[in-house]
Formats: structure tokens, C-alpha cells, sequence
């Protein structure tokens, strides 16, 4: 592993070039004008694994951007299969006129790389494929089977991926999933994440008349669904942030003493994180900490809300209809579709009868959690270690990654969830960076991942439930 | 009197046709392209003021669009002046798709005229000059002083008349204004308004954070803006719709038995409005019927809503900030200055310290009430039943109309809302119509008001208060 260790620094200056060179591809799922810069992209990653060695490099084609895949499974049977997850594809660029620098021309200042998909997700990619590269080149062998499985739809919401997950089981069947697209806790704290909060997501939509009245001519005749809808939000949580949905907190798993304990350990300052939101004041449900309520507690939020008039100045309109886009963040062991119909029944119970109301649901994913006895959490709990210089901490995040789920329910395999990339690493906003010693530190500790699960057996022998 | 009957008769149609050429002219005072046009009619209305033997017409400038100005004061010092207000400007006409026929080309259908501009408010204006113009045709006077104000800028807030009026103080001297720019209570009810709606109107702004934030990853920590909106603005009313500002009902003066019973009178169905605004549910304030509410009862509505993610689909985020528009219509005696004070301050206190509040006023206006005694109103009565055959019913507006309070507070006049339009004129909507024999009965209503008003003495002389 030395070897591999010192091919890795000695090659530090050319993998910062060469990833300069992906950078540059403005490969953005959400924009229609760059498909050819998404397929071309997808062309560059594909090229990128042969040329480091991998072994039947595909471009899988889907009803959307191609999936590129790759493997090297010659280490035997006796030995795990890691399938690789990240995406080639990146976020939208604007606003354009806050990049210091260009987005699609990668700039190195302080240390770190700035870049649109520096750290979502170029970068982390190329970290695993570079630690490949270093093995191959050294021993011309990897200590263990790797499945490369890149998508290119991530940012537009991996809509493809259920079914290319489905359709191509057989050969994706591996024995831990590698997930290298969140971040650590903080720089210089490297951390290894053991669950996510799930999901469920609604529009609401009411409607009071058939056309927007003059509130002067109607004022005063017709309830207005744009205060109807502040009536029905605002009976969703107490004035403690307690969510009033009946039921709803029924099946939330409560923290465990020791979680709590080591949550408090971390280096989290409530004034800063205050000051760096730029909020007056913290507010969250009663009884537990900032770091608890984003990570183990389930939440009710408005993430939308229109109606009438949102123009300059003043008109004088009772609106026809209000929308609100509403979502909850789900915890362990809180079911999406039961807390969907719990929270369906209640708006309806508490909606009056003036104004017509209408639910969509928009969204759904199961909360995540694994046990942090998992071999495979372990040996990159060791990896971290390896490359960074210090054991990781083991956090929660407050997030969803709906790929975990897919690969849990689906193939029934455990995640890693290996980031690198730092809280502000501006990930969907201007100026995305990734910190080049996390980079450099990590590809180190892929290589060594890659030993350390080497040396495990298969799950399939080991009795690992995911 | 009956010679200028007979001459209106007779010119029947060419009114119609001469209104046509009037509202050919797209004087769209909103639409900074159609600043030829505002001009252009400006000038075509003070052609026609001249040509039907009006005195002394002038375009008087403002920083904005002119105020077109005539006069016939010719009747002597004993008889009253009549201030006619009216104006030559017309609202855009998007959705330009759902009008039948071109809102510039005037057609008339089964008795209506549709055009932009036919009953708000080139018709009724061109009503009141074919009055004068048959009173002088047949006669060569006129039985009143009469003086022509007609503003170019009614459709964008009037924002050039108040300071027109006060340069102008002296020239615009009268005992009545005539404002013929409101709906008859019904079709065959002609009606005379003699109550309107004040109202004062605030933008709200709350900020959370500096920036918007992953739901995901801060969902918990602090508070959402846009939930807090809902939390403040659903105070403001109980759930039986009365409002919850402290000391709002205070000033605000009981309806007398008489208006209710008159109210009660008139051919008013609940159940056929309901259907015509397509409401699932009438609802008001508890106590008060339909036409009460609107008319002589005070509200709080939301006329706009703003926050976070509002397009197709979902987006995962804590808005940093979230907007309402809310405004209150006012009742005689309510002042809107003290109703503003009690509305920033109960709104400051249930605001939570988790938020920034900003409370901006945008607009005023003070609720308007004349004495049914009040000669000139008598008169208008008059003149209704003489055009319309039948006697007006007296009712209140729910709406409010600034330029009433203006020429109140500024020159102490009282205002006569001789309104010949329908409910259903589409005004500011497409289709935008009048009613021809409503147009027609009009002419001959404003000739008799001319004769009737001439009939009184000047206000100074009989110690009329406004």
C-alpha cells in the first residue's frame, strides 16, 4: 500500500490538471442547451475509466443521459465487490455574475478548487477513479471488485436511475455501495454519516372563486383562500415547533443516550452557526440541540407559497386561489406513506368548507440509518483515518440521498457515505470549491478503502444485513 | 326640457357612432407605448368638448398624462356649478385572447357595446357631454354653471390629480362634483351610491436568514418565513371572521335600522351571487348579510403571497424571506391613519424575535359617506327617475373611490355617484361593455340633472356641508 501511497503524492500536480480538464465540461442535467455537453461529458468519464484501467467500460443508455459503467472483478470470490455511485452531471450556473471566477474554467486560490462540480460531484469521482489508477498502476492488480456506476441525471432529480437500477440488478450485484457526494462535518474533521433524514413533499392548492374579486366590490362576502391558507399552515405546528399532525411523531425513534452524547462532543458552536446563517435568532422543537433537531428530528416546513398580487406596489385583489409547497423531513422510523396519509387527513379535517382544496404529493423517501458495527462502515471508518490522519466522527445528516434508498430497497445493499467535500463548499451555488488536500487526502483514502475492504469477505458469507 | 328629450331621441345613433371613433383610441395610461395615444385622446376629448359648445377648453399639463379642462358658466351666480370628473384613459387589455371582438374596434352585440374603455369610463364621460351638447343645441344655454375635469391617469392611481387640484384650486371652484364612473346596483335597478369603502394597504416582510437554505440540511434549526407569515397573518382574524386588531371596531359606525332594512329590499340573492363567483361557500363576519358585509362592514384581506420555491415541481428549501400584500377596507368613521398605527403595532407584537419584520404602507384612502338629504343627491334622484322611469335605489359601495375624498378634503365638495354601467360591464376584465339604452337613458338622466341641479341654489347660499 506504500506504493500505492507514494504513486499518489508523486502524482498530486498532474490529477489537479487533468481535473481541471472534466471541470470544464459545463455538463448541466437541468438545462436543455447543454445535452450535448452532457453527453460529451459522458463520453469524457467513460474514456476516463478505460484509460485508468477499468475494464468493460460502458455508456448504458436510459430514457434520459446515458449511465456509465464500469468494473475491474478479478480480485475473486472470496473477496467483497464495492459498487461505486457518483454523477457526472452538474447543477445550473446561476447567478453567473457572483462566480469570481468563470465556472467552467476551474481556478485554484487558497488551496482550494473552484469550479461548478468541483465538489458535486466531479471531484469525488475522480478521487476513486485516481486511487484506482494508483493501484492498478503499482501492483497492475486492485484487493478488491469494483463496479463503477456513474449517472448523469442526479441534478434533475436521478429520474432514470429506478429503472436502470431494476433493469441491470444482475450486474450490479455487489456487496456495499460507495457513496462519495456529501460532506464532512468540518474541516479537519473527517466524518463517516450513519443516517439521513427521509422525505415527503405536497403542493397545496386552494381555490375560493372561480377569478381573482376586487376586494372592494367583494371584500368581506367570500372567505380568501390566501388567508385560509395561513389559517391551515399555522395549525400545523404549535408555537413550540411541535408538528400537530395527529400521530405523526409515533413511530420516531428516539435518540439513543450514547448519540446524544456524541453529537455533543463535536466541535458545533450555536453562535456561529447562527451568525453564519445570518438568522436573529435559533428556533427548533423544544428539548433538543441545533444538532439534534436537524439530524434526528423530523420536521414541517413551507417551502413555497403563492398567491394574488407579488408585484411592486398595490392591488387590490382577493385572490382565486393560494398555493403552498409544504414537505416534512422524516426520520427513523417514520413511514413516508403513513405519515402522508396522516398528514392528508389532518388538512382536510382542519380546511374549512369555504375554499376547495386539492393535495398533490410530489415527493417521497424513506429516513436511513446503519449500524455503525457494519464491517464496511468500520473499514472506512479506518480508510478515513488513513488519509486524513485522524479517526472520523459519525454523524448523522439532516438531508436525503435518495440513491441510498434505491440501492438498499432494491439491490438490499449497504451505503458508505465517504465525503470529502467541506460544509462550505457551495454545492448548487456560485463558487463550488473543493479543498485540495481533502481531495489528495482522499484519493489516499479510496486506495486504502479499497485494502480494507479487501480484506472482508463477501456479505453473502458474513451474514451482513444491510 | 322635453325639446332636449326629443333631440336626444333623435340622435340616438349617431352617439353610438361618434362613441365608437372615441373609443377607438387605445389610451392605455399604463403602457408607456401607448403614450402617443394617451395624447392623442387627450386631444380628440377636448376637440369634442369645443364642438359641442363647451368654453374655455385646455390640456392642462401635469408631470404626467394632461388634464382636460372645459367650461359653460353662462347660468348665472344664483344657480349652482356642476365639477364633472370623469377620464380618458383606459386599462391594458391582456388577456387580449378572451376578447370576443378587438377591444379597439367597438361592436355592439344584443344591445351592448364591447370595447376597452366603453363603461369605465369613455361612455359615461361621452354621456354627460351629449347632454350638454343637446341642451345647447336646443336652447343655446345651459340651466347650470358646468365645468369638465377629466384626467388622463385614472387607471395608474391618479398620481398627478391631487397636486392638479391644489394648483388649480380656484378655477375648479363648484357646489357638486358629478362622477359617473361606478355600476347601477342591477340591470332596471338605476341606484345612486351614497356610501363608499376606505382603506389602507401594507406590504409585510419577514426575513429568516441571509439566504435561502437546504431544507434538508437546516430543517430545524431555525425559523421557516414563510410558516412564521402564516403563524402572524392568521391572527388577524378569528375564525368567525371578525378582526383581532385591538381597538379596530372602535370607531366604526353601526349600520342604522333603516339601511338594513333597505338593503334587505333590495332584489339581491345570495344564492345566485354565490353561483356567479363560483365560491363553494359564502362566509363573513358573523351578524351581517351579504350586502352588509361588503358595504358597510370593514375587512382584512391578503392580496398577495410570496415565498420560497413556487414554480412546477419541488424544491427542498427554507425560504430566507416571505412577502404578503394585506390591506383593509374601512368604514365610515374609521381613520385609516389610526387603523395603520393599530395594525403596525399589533402586527410588531405577535411577530415572533425568530424573524425580521418590516411593515410597509402602500396606499390610503378614506371611507366616504354622504347625507341622503343632501339636496344635490335628492336631485340626482330625480334625473334617475326621469331617464330611467323608475326612482333610484340609494346603496353603498364596497369599493373605494380616492378621488371622492379628494375633492372632499381639498375643495370641500360633496360628490354625486351617478353611475349608468352594469355589474357585470367587465370592467378591467376582456369584453369590457355598456349598455346602449342604459347609454342612451343616461344622455337624458344627465340633461334632467342639469336642469334639476339648476333649479337649486349655490351651496354658500344654503349652507350645504359636504
Amino acid at each position: 500500500m506504500n506504493d500505492v501511497i507514494d504513486f499518489i503524492h508523486t502524482h498530486r500536480d498532474r490529477y489537479v490538471d487533468e481535473l481541471k480538464r472534466y471541470l470544464a465540461i459545463p455538463s448541466i442535467s437541468a438545462l436543455p442547451e447543454h445535452a450535448e455537453d452532457v453527453a460529451r461529458c459522458a463520453q469524457w468519464t467513460a474514456d476516463e475509466l478505460g484509460r485508468v484501467g477499468l475494464e468493460n467500460v460502458r455508456l448504458i443508455e436510459t430514457p434520459g443521459n446515458p449511465v456509465v459503467c464500469a468494473d475491474w472483478l478479478h480480485a475473486g470470490d472470496d473477496v467483497p465487490t464495492i459498487l461505486f455511485y457518483g454523477h457526472y452531471d452538474v447543477q445550473p450556473v446561476d447567478p453567473l455574475n457572483e462566480w469570481v471566477t468563470p465556472p467552467f474554467e476551474a481556478t485554484v486560490r487558497e488551496g482550494e478548487i473552484y469550479a461548478r462540480g468541483a465538489a458535486d460531484d466531479k471531484g469525488p469521482v475522480f478521487m476513486h477513479v485516481k486511487a484506482v489508477e494508483a493501484c492498478l498502476a503499482r501492483s497492475g492488480q486492485l484487493p478488491v471488485n469494483i463496479k463503477f456506476v456513474l449517472e448523469g441525471e442526479e441534478e434533475i432529480g436521478s429520474k432514470h436511475l429506478d429503472g436502470f437500477v431494476r433493469d441491470h440488478a444482475d450486474e450490479l450485484r455487489a456487496d456495499v455501495v460507495v457513496i462519495s457526494d456529501s460532506p464532512m462535518f468540518d474541516r479537519g474533521v473527517p466524518s463517516i454519516c450513519y443516517g439521513l433524514r427521509g422525505l415527503t413533499y405536497f403542493q397545496v392548492d386552494l381555490r375560493g372563486t372561480k377569478t381573482d374579486l376586487h376586494s372592494g366590490s367583494f371584500g368581506g362576502a367570500v372567505a380568501n383562500p390566501a388567508f385560509v391558507l395561513t389559517q391551515i399552515l399555522s395549525q400545523m405546528k404549535d408555537r413550540g415547533g411541535r408538528i400537530k399532525i395527529p400521530g405523526f411523531y409515533d413511530d420516531v425513534r428516539p435518540l439513543r443516550d450514547e448519540e446524544r452524547l456524541e453529537f455533543k462532543k463535536l466541535p458545533f458552536s450555536e453562535r456561529q452557526y447562527r451568525h453564519d446563517l445570518g438568522a436573529p435568532k435559533l428556533f427548533g422543537e423544544r428539548g433538543y440541540t441545533t444538532l439534534e433537531r436537524v439530524w434526528a428530528r423530523p420536521t414541517f416546513e413551507v417551502n413555497g407559497l403563492l398567491s394574488g398580487f407579488t408585484g411592486d406596489g398595490a392591488k387590490t385583489v382577493i385572490p382565486a386561489v393560494a398555493m403552498a409547497k409544504v414537505s416534512m423531513r422524516l426520520v427513523p422510523d417514520q413511514d413516508p406513506v403513513a405519515i402522508a396519509e396522516q398528514f392528508e387527513s389532518y388538512i382536510k379535517k382542519v380546511a374549512p368548507r369555504t375554499v376547495e382544496l386539492t393535495v398533490t404529493q410530489m415527493h417521497m423517501g424513506k429516513p436511513w440509518m446503519t449500524d455503525l458495527d457494519n464491517p464496511f462502515v468500520q473499514a472506512a471508518g479506518r480508510a478515513i483515518e488513513g488519509g486524513f490522519g485522524r479517526p472520523p466522527v459519525f454523524n448523522r445528516e439532516g438531508g436525503s440521498i435518495p440513491v441510498v434508498s434505491t440501492f438498499q430497497e432494491m439491490l438490499d445493499l449497504p451505503s458508505v457515505l465517504f465525503g470529502v467535500g467541506l460544509p462550505d463548499q457551495n454545492a448548487h451555488a456560485p463558487n463550488e470549491k473543493l479543498d485540495l488536500t481533502n481531495f489528495h487526502n482522499g484519493i489516499i483514502a479510496s486506495a486504502i478503502l479499497y485494502g480494507e475492504i479487501g480484506k472482508l469477505r463477501p456479505s453473502s458469507e458474513i451474514g451482513i444485513v444491510s
